[in-house]
C-alpha cells in the first residue's frame, strides 16, 4: 500500500512545520493535524493563518479593557496555555454533543457549536442568543403563516386538468434553499463505514448536514454557527467586518441590504479605498482604522474615535441599535421584544406581528422609548462623521419611508382581500393558502421585494434601491397589475 | 460637567496632532478643528489624509504644465499660504451664502457649493456648468412630462371601489429618491436651537438636506455638488477615478453603466489587475498607470500616453466625448446642444427631445458635424489599446443598437398609442397621465429600462445587458405581453 | 508635417525603453514596437507586462515538472531564443491565415488563433477542441431550435393592424448580443486604404470584428479564442484565475455562475481575504497559495496541497469534472458526449439532449459510470478543504435539485402544450416559432433563468439565487402566471 507510505512522509513534513509554527499546540490538536493536514490540507492551512492559532486564551487573557476579544473571566486551566486548535473545539465536551463519535481513540464531534464557543466567549453568545437570528430555524419553521410561504416556494408543482397542484418540497430542497441561511436541524441518522486511506472507519450520517446558517439547531440542541460570520478555519475578524460576509444572506430581492450598501457613498468609499484601512485592529477607530462604515461598522462593532472616546459598544445582539423591524414580514414595524417570534398572535389569530391590515400588535413589540434609545445608539455612528442636522434628515426621511411603504402594502392587500371577497382568489375565508396563487404572488412580492428594497434603500442612502432597482416604481407598477389581473379574473369565460 | 472636562482633554492631544501634521493650517482651521476632532473624527481625519490638508493653493500652482490640478491663474493672498480646511471652505464669501450662520463668532455655511470650489477650480466649475448633470434637478423638477414620471413613481396609491388612486408624493420621499441623485433644492427653513456638548447653539434648519446630488441647488443659487464624485472630506482622486463612485447614480436598471462596465473585458481587466495600478498620478497615463479605462478615463480625465503625448484633454463638461444621448428619454437621439432642457419643445408642445413617434427635434440637438467631433475625440482615447479597425467594428455596432432599440421603442409606442385610440387606456388625448396604468408601466419599461440597457451593453461591450441581463430578450418579450395586455382589456367583461 | 517629426521621437525614445527591458526582443518586433508604442501605447505597454515578454520558450521549457507552463517537447529554434513578442504571434505561418495582409514589409494577421498558441501549448489547444465552448458559435447558429432562440431574441418587431411581426435580426446586432460571448465568424470582406500617420495604408476589411468569444471560428478557420480568458496583451494567470474573468459570459440570468459564486461563501471569502491569496504560483497550491476557491480552482487549474500532492490536473477541457449540464438547455442532463451538439437529434427530430418532456436522448450523452468519474475527479477538489460526509450532503442536494428543477419545467412546458393544443398559441403542430409568443417566452424563462439559476445556487451553494434571486419563487409564479395567462386567452372575446 504505497499511498499509505507517501501519507505518512507527507505528514511527517507537515507535522513538522506545524511544530516550527508554535510550540504551544496541543498533543490532541498535534495528532489531528498529522493527519488532517495531507486529507483536507486547506482546513489546516486556514487554520495555522487564525488568531486562534497563534495566541492561547491566557495570552488573549492579558489584553487590556477594549482590546480584550475574550469575554471570559477565566479560562480552564487545561485549555489556557495551548493555542486553540482542532482538538480544543472538536472533542471538548463531547458527552453533551449529540454527534460525538469515537475516532481514532478520540471523542469527536463535527458540528462545533455557540455552546463550544462560549467557552472563551460567553458575552457574545449570550448577546446573540437575543439576536433574532439565533432563531432563524423555528421563526421560519414553527410560524404556520411563514412556514407555508416557505412550502408554496420550495415545492414542486403539477399540471393536471388545466390545474395546477402543489406538493411540498423535500428535506434537501429546503436545506439548500431557506434554511442555508435560516439554518438546518443537524441530527445524527445512524452512522456510516467508509473506506478510507487510514482503513475502515465509521462515521456518523448527519441530517441537514453541511449547514452554517444563523440559526442552526445543534445536535446540542444551541441554536445558531458562529461560523455563519467568523468563518472556519481562520475565523478571520478582518472577514467578519467586511461586507461580504453579510451578503452571503442580504442581498437577495427580500433582504437587498448588501446592494444598497454597494451604492451607498458609504460603500463606494469602502470599495474605492477600503484596500488601505486596519480590519483587524480592536477596538476599532474612526478615521484611524477606516473612513467609512461597513457593516460590523454600524450593527456591531466596538468603534472607538481616534483619541480613544466610545463611539459604540460591540454586540452580537445587534437589535440594540435598531429600533424597526424592515425587512421580512408584510408591514415594518417596531421591533420585536423576543428573538423567539413563534410566541406573537395578532388578533385575528394569526403567528404575525401585525394584523393583515398594518396594525401593529403592541404588546410583542417594544415601545417608542424603547425605539428612542436604539435610534440614539445607532445615530451615536452616524454622529461620528456627520452632523446632527444631517443625522436629523436621514433618519426624517427614512422614517417617512417606513410609512409610505406600508401605505403601499395596505393597498395592494386591499385589493387582494377584494380578490378573496369576489371569489377571483381563495385565501384565508376559505381556509386556502394565501401564497399559492399568481395575485398572492404578486402581493407578497409587493411587501417582501419591492417594499423591504425601498426602506433599506431610504435607511441607508442607496437611492435607485428605492426607485427602479425593486423600488418605489415596481411598488406602483405592481398595484396597478394586481387591479388588471382582478379586473381580467373577473371578466366573463 | 465632566463631560466637558474629557471634551476638552481630548481636543488638547488632537489639536496638538493637527498642528504637527502641517504648520501651515490656518488659524480658523485649528479653531475648527479644535472641537470637531472629537465630535466627528471621521470627518477630521478623512480629511487629513486629503491632498487639500496637505498642500497650499500656492504650492498647487507651482506644479507645471499637465501636473497642475488647479485651473485658477492666481490665488488670493489670504488664501495662498494655507492649505485648504474647514475655515477655507465654510467661511469663504458667507455673504453670498444663503445658509450662513454665527458659529463662535465665525460666519460658516454648511453647504459648500461649486461657487466655492471655483476659488481655485474655475476651468471645471465652468465645464462643469455646460455638463447636463449640473441642471439635473431643474431638468426633472421643471420638466412637465418627467416631473409627472417622478410623482406616479413615488407617489402613494390607494385602492377604493375598485380603482385605483394615486395622490403626490411627499418631499422627503422625492429627497430620497429621484432627488438623491439629481440633486435636492436646499434652502433655511429656520433655525433651531441645540442642546451640545458646548452649550446652547443655533443652528440653521436646512430643507433639502442631506443632498449631493449632481444637479443640487444651493443656498447661493449654484447648481451641483462637487462632492457627488469627489466624496467629501478626503476629496481623494482615486476615488473619483474609480467605477464606484458613478455607479452611485449609474448602476440602476435605467442607467446600468456600471453593471455593463463591470462584465465587460475593461471592467474584468480592472477588477483583476486594477489593484496594481496608480490611481492619483496626474496627468494619467495610458500603460504606465493602468491598463484598461474606468469611467473617468474615457469620460473625464487628462490621459497622455507613456512618453507624454496628448490622449484627452480633461473635461468636467463630459459631453464633449458623447455624440450621442443613450439613456433617460424614450428615443436615443443626437446629444442636446443645451445642458438646460427645460427649454426644448416638440411638435406636440411636449418638452421632448423627439416627437412621441420617435423623430428628433432637430433645432435643441447637436448636429452631424459636431457628432463626428465628439465620436473622434472619443475614440482617440480607443486607439491607445485598440486599432482602427476594432474601433470602427465597435461604434458601428453601437450606432447600429441605438437604430434597432429606437424601431423597438417605436413599436411599443404605437401598441400604446392604439390602447389609447380604442379606450383600453388613457392617454395624452384624455389629458391623463401617460405613466399611471399598467400598460404604460410597461411601455416606459420598454425604453427607460430595457433600451437603455442594451444601448449600454452595446456601448461598453458587456454583452448580457443586451441580450438577457435587461436587453433585447425583454424588448422582444415586452411586446408581446403589451400586445397580450391590450387583447385582454378589451375582451367583453 | 510635425505631427510626424512629434511620432519619431517618441517612438525614439520608446523603442529605447523597449530594448533596456530585454535584450532578447527579436528584431521583428522590436520593428512592431517602435511604432506601435506610440500609435496603441496600451498594447506595448500591458505586453511588457507579461511572462511572453519576459520568458523565451526555451526558458520556460526549462522549468521542472508542474511548474512548466508550456506543453509542447521542443521549440522550433527561430522561436527559441526570443521572448513572444508581437512578431512572433502576428506573423507566424502566415500562409494558413487568411486574414494575412502585407503591412511595411511583414506579413502581418490580425486575428491570432489557437493555431498559433498552439505553437507552445499544444496540450491546452487540443484539450480546448474537446470543450463545449470552442464549438459554441456552430452549436447556436447551426442549431435550428437555438438559432430561433437568438432571432426571435435580437430581432426587431413591427406593430402592424394590431399584430405584433418580427423580422430577423442584422449581422451587427448578432455580433454585439449572443456572439460577443459564443464567437463570431471572422472573415475578410475586402480591403480599405486608410490615411495614417505613416501615410497611406491598405488594411483588410474583417467583419464579425471585434471579437474574442470562446467559439469564434476564426480566418484560418480553427475554433476558439484564447484571448477570451486569457486577456490580451497581458495574458495574465491572475486574471485567468481570477472569476471576474468568467463572469463576463457567465453572470447573466441564464447563466448566472459568478453571482452565485459572490454570494457562496466560496466567494465571500475570495472577496475579503483574495487580495493576500498568490494567483501566479504554478503550481497552485491550496492553502499556502489561496484558501477558497475561484471558478478556475475547481474547473480548469492545476492544483496541489501545500505538500506537492496532486489534488486536480489542469484540464483546458474542463467538462471531465463536470457529470451534469445543467444550464441552456430544456432540462438539466447528463453531459453530452461530443462538444459539437449539432448532430444531436431527439426522438421527435429536434436537436435537443432531451424530449421536449424532459426524457434525456441517451446515445449523445455520458452513461452513469462516466458521470460517476467526473463526479468523484471534482470531488477531489472539495475534499482539499471538506470532509466526504459535508461533500456528500452538497452533491445530494444538487442532483436533487436537477431532479426538481427538471419536474417544474416539465409543469411549465404541459401548460405551454395545452395552450399549442387548444389555439390559445402556436407552436410545433402549427409549424410556428416556439419562443415567439408571450406564453412561450414564459416558458423559456422557467428554464433558461429560474431552473438554471436554481441548480447553479445548489451547485456552487449561493443559496438565494435558489429562492427569491430567480430561483424557485420565481419557478413556482411563473406556473401560476402561465395558467392565469391560458385562461385570459381562452375568455370570450
Amino acid at each position: 500500500m504505497k499511498r499509505w507510505l507517501f501519507t505518512l512522509l507527507m505528514v511527517f513534513f507537515s507535522t513538522q512545520v506545524a511544530i516550527g509554527a508554535s510550540g504551544r499546540i496541543s498533543e490532541d490538536t498535534r495528532a489531528c493535524i498529522e493527519c488532517h493536514s495531507s486529507l483536507h490540507p486547506g482546513i489546516v492551512a486556514d487554520w495555522k493563518e487564525s488568531r486562534m492559532a497563534k495566541i492561547s486564551p491566557v495570552e488573549a487573557l492579558k489584553k487590556p479593557g477594549l482590546e480584550r476579544r475574550i469575554s471570559v473571566e477565566k479560562v480552564a486551566e487545561s485549555l489556557a496555555g495551548f493555542v486553540v486548535g482542532c482538538a480544543e473545539c472538536h472533542t471538548m465536551g463531547a458527552e453533551k454533543h449529540g454527534d460525538t463519535f469515537d475516532h481514532e481513540g478520540y471523542q469527536v464531534h463535527v458540528v462545533v457549536t455557540p455552546k463550544d464557543c462560549a467557552t472563551c466567549h460567553p458575552v457574545e453568545v449570550e448577546q446573540y442568543g437575543k439576536n433574532l437570528m439565533s432563531h432563524a430555524y423555528g421563526n421560519l419553521k414553527e410560524n404556520p403563516v411563514y412556514h407555508n410561504l416557505a412550502e408554496t416556494t420550495n415545492g414542486v408543482q403539477a399540471f393536471k386538468h388545466m390545474k395546477t397542484v402543489y406538493k411540498g418540497p423535500d428535506v434537501e430542497t429546503d436545506a439548500g434553499s431557506c434554511y442555508y441561511c435560516h439554518g438546518t436541524r443537524v441530527k445524527v441518522d445512524g452512522v456510516r463505514m467508509r473506506d478510507t486511506d487510514f482503513g475502515d472507519m465509521e462515521f456518523p450520517i448527519l441530517s441537514g448536514w453541511p449547514n452554517q446558517g444563523v440559526g442552526r439547531v445543534n445536535p446540542d440542541e444551541s441554536e445558531g454557527s458562529c461560523a455563519a460570520c467568523h468563518t472556519r478555519h481562520q475565523f478571520s475578524i478582518e472577514m467578519a467586518r467586511k461586507p461580504h460576509t453579510c451578503s452571503e444572506c442580504h442581498k437577495g430581492p427580500d433582504v437587498p441590504a448588501h446592494r444598497v450598501y454597494m451604492v451607498s457613498k458609504h460603500g463606494n468609499i469602502y470599495s474605492a479605498l477600503g484596500k488601505g484601512w486596519n480590519y483587524t485592529a480592536v477596538p476599532w477607530a474612526v478615521g484611524r482604522d477606516f473612513t467609512a462604515p461597513t457593516c460590523g461598522t454600524c450593527h456591531v462593532s466596538l468603534v472607538v474615535s481616534e483619541e480613544g472616546g466610545a463611539v459604540a459598544k460591540r454586540s452580537h445582539q445587534m437589535n440594540d441599535r435598531i429600533p424597526w423591524r424592515i425587512f421580512g414580514l408584510i408591514y415594518a414595524h417596531a421591533h420585536p421584544k423576543s428573538p423567539d417570534t413563534t410566541i406573537v398572535k395578532n388578533k385575528a389569530g394569526l403567528p404575525l406581528p401585525t394584523e393583515l391590515t398594518g396594525e401593529p400588535v403592541v404588546d410583542y413589540l417594544i415601545d417608542e422609548k424603547e425605539q428612542g434609545k436604539r435610534r440614539k445608539t445607532m445615530q451615536k455612528v452616524c454622529l461620528s462623521c456627520h452632523s446632527q442636522g444631517w443625522v436629523d434628515g436621514q433618519f426624517g426621511r427614512f422614517e417617512r419611508t417606513i410609512k409610505t411603504t406600508n401605505e403601499m402594502t395596505l393597498t395592494a392587500t386591499k385589493i387582494l382581500l377584494s380578490a378573496w371577497e369576489k371569489g377571483a382568489a381563495k385565501g384565508l375565508a376559505q381556509n386556502d393558502s394565501i401564497f399559492n396563487e399568481a395575485i398572492e404572488k404578486k402581493w407578497v412580492e409587493q411587501w417582501l421585494f419591492f417594499a423591504n428594497s425601498t426602506r433599506y434603500a431610504s435607511a441607508m442612502a442607496g437611492a435607485d434601491y428605492g426607485v427602479f432597482a425593486n423600488g418605489r416604481w415596481y411598488m406602483s407598477k405592481n398595484i396597478q397589475e394586481m387591479a388588471d389581473w382582478l379586473e381580467f379574473k373577473l371578466k366573463r369565460n
